[in-house]
């Protein structure tokens, strides 16, 4: 089976003008010109896309696919009043509830060439059954809270059980980790003994980190409303808390869980120090742009992690602070806030963030040996997308194009693993109104 | 004629649920619940846009549509670096080859729902004869350089040729004004001659003004590279140039250019004194979200525009600084760059940003008695937004769906003066490809 197309990105090498990908028993085999696999593979099957970019699907290192229904529920707060705001109206959903939610978000995401998430999960069935229904490749973070250290082996073993009934939920594609919530839900203790928690079960760790300036005044000072309002909703008024007077991320590195098995989510705000401690501990990021704009936490400083070396995904987050699954807005978008804040163009342009959004956020998530560029011996995934509509035009070079110009309506074909996921709008053996129906009625009782 | 549809934005009133549009001779009649308009009106002919969203089309306050053949040509520069390899480009192209390229930028004008431009011309042919063969409404800006006053007259001759000539092409849609370039194109004298031009002649007057950082430095301190590789490279470095220690707000102000008939194209590099100006002049502000981020030129106060009651509208710029004519990005970069820089999500929200993009342009734009809104009595451009993917999925709120979700390809019908000039992916009686063939051979002198 031979993917022809006007254009061909393998993300490792240049552009292939009118290029093709040979796929056999779900491995990428060849990548070249298609005249060359032409004359090479004369007896197998070509499938033209034309006026189309084909690409490795985009890794989209940090979601939440259960809070789809969430989408525009939320869209007038900022950080700290919307996580009140939030905790509170999560409890008004039930776990099929959320498997609606993230049966949503898998179908967007698979539509819009997300063919990888790394997903953190508090309700781990939603995301496993939803992206196993899509055939999406997963990491499951199965997220954790605690404040009372009191009570660390406790959240072990609940970790632990919840770890092995996921494990067998779990699709061929997926795979599992671990996620502390973030430095004002996890004690110092607690965030060592599940790094060491993680280590040992050969897992990754991802974590919620510097994501806003209440989150600092909380870890630096012991003040502000992550101390005060925030802590009494969740009922952890009578869990002492000190200041540390740390930022987050050396907070995270007196504790021992600054790694390279570690994903820090955010990183908003960090200083220089902080970002040469994520990488003289080879600290992997991911970079969610929108998010961080719409809660008004503020502009990670990507072009300096990319400057430093740190390995960088994209993340779209989930529905919950974000409105889309878009993989090509998050890049546009971290590109124009890191030029308008920053004022120069230097350090992100768009060949780099196709780079974080594919390859690099296969990297992030340790997953980059089989996903994130189009290479002989990689999984087949990839993605097509259509440059038929006028504001294509004109175009030489599709990476700017891909980056400036796209919308997640433009992909057309979508194979996660050698198998067609979504083609011409289709997703095979999905019922498209059901899904969207479940996920109105769980909207409804959010009100 | 009555157009139904799931959601009707009047934008002067809430949205109405399940409402309709009535239209006769191009003129909106009627708007209301689609109930009461079929008892009203109950021999009339209904069209019912299912799953869909109709809203007035909207005002792109700021565009060279001439320029669309530059998408994606000059990415990677800043604003001063950007202006000089513009220049020189620019150059390579003909009049004819500037008509191609402004029926490529009308043509996704009207795909992506703008109904109307303010459109600053320098080959004025190029934009009438373009949104003519559109159907689209116009306010044609007629640029205007000089530096040298002693040709002061000449200049204002030459300018009453073009504007003679550019009348005579108009199509009934089309309006003129005037446009002084920029503080480091044009003198202040010629900018106070090109007001008592435009006050004579009834027309309106915008400028480009505190775009760049380089041009505060050119006009406080007389230097930097506008100062110098910039008028050197048109030809001005004999023309005498001095520090004038000033704003260039606050310089154009001392020339008395700063009145209600003045759109200020950008205002990026305003201090809340210079905002205080354009309030107590009651100048028009046009906000470039897009273009000054990409150009790294920074990101305007847009949130202290509208609390000091400025009229803002907003622009796409053209296609050599921005990557797409799509009023849906520009919306939705709006807010999430005020948010990311400014630490709160006060002061820009879904309803201003889509008020600013449909009313607020036709009040900047002086339309706002004819357009800009869906009100008995104003002319009919109506757009209506298609709702189907399931990225919209749960919608309860149009105006977050619209402004968080929506892309410019999800418009599939668009009407102007009460003709239908795009419905359903189609033009009628445009060649499409005609016009992309014209454009891919224009940009093809740009290499």
């Amino acid at each position: 089976m031979i993917f022809e197309a006007d254009w061909v990105l393998p993300i490792v090498n240049p552009p292939i003008e009118q290029g093709a990908v040979r796929v056999v028993d779900g491995r990428i085999e060849d990548v070249g010109y298609a005249e060359d696999l032409r004359s090479r593979y004369p007896d197998e099957v070509f499938t033209n896309f034309h006026h189309s970019i084909l690409l490795p699907g985009f890794v989209n290192v940090h979601t939440h696919l259960e809070y789809s229904v969430f989408r525009g529920f939320l869209d007038n707060l900022a950080f700290p009043e919307w996580m009140l705001a939030f905790i509170g109206a999560r409890k008004r959903l039930n776990t099929d509830d959320y498997v609606a939610s993230a049966m949503l978000g898998a179908m967007e995401c698979v539509g819009s060439g997300i063919t990888t998430v790394g997903d953190t999960v508090s309700h781990g069935r939603a995301t496993l059954e939803a992206t196993k229904a899509f055939g999406m490749r997963t990491c499951a973070f199965v997220e954790v809270f605690g404040m009372d250290d009191s009570n660390i082996p406790g959240v072990l073993k609940n970790l632990d059980q919840r770890m092995e009934r996921f494990r067998g939920m779990a699709g061929p594609l997926a795979s599992l980790g671990v996620s502390p919530h973030a430095p004002y839900t996890v004690s110092g203790p607690l965030y060592s003994a599940l790094m060491a928690y993680s280590m040992g079960a050969g897992v990754k760790m991802a974590t919620h980190v510097a994501e806003s300036k209440a989150e600092v005044t909380f870890v630096r000072n012991g003040a502000g409303v992550l101390a005060h309002d925030f802590r009494e909703l969740v009922g952890w008024d009578e869990v002492p808390w000190m200041p540390t007077g740390a930022s987050p991320v050396k907070y995270l590195e007196q504790w021992g869980v600054l790694n390279a098995n570690l994903l820090a989510i955010h990183c908003v705000q960090v200083s220089q120090a902080d970002i040469e401690v994520l990488k003289a501990k080879d600290v992997a990021v991911a970079h969610c742009p929108k998010s961080n704009a719409k809660l008004a936490c503020g502009i990670a400083p990507v072009g300096d992690f990319l400057a430093a070396g740190l390995r960088v995904g994209i993340g779209s987050d989930s529905l919950a602070s974000n409105n889309l699954l878009d993989m090509f807005g998050e890049m546009r978008v971290a590109i124009l806030l890191h030029r308008a804040s920053q004022l120069h163009t230097q350090a992100l342009q768009a060949e780099q963030a196709l780079h974080i959004a594919t390859l690099g956020g296969a990297q992030v998530l340790g997953l980059d040996n089989i996903v994130g560029s189009l290479e002989p011996g990689k999984r087949a995934d990839i993605i097509a997308v259509d440059m038929e509509y006028s504001h294509f035009a004109p175009i030489d070079d599709p990476v700017s194009a891909l980056v400036y110009g796209a919308n997640q309506e433009d992909v057309f074909f979508a194979m996660i693993d050698g198998e067609v996921v979504y083609s011409r709008k289709k997703f095979p053996n999905i019922d498209v109104a059901e899904i969207t129906d479940r996920a109105m009625a769980a909207r409804a009782k959010l009100w």
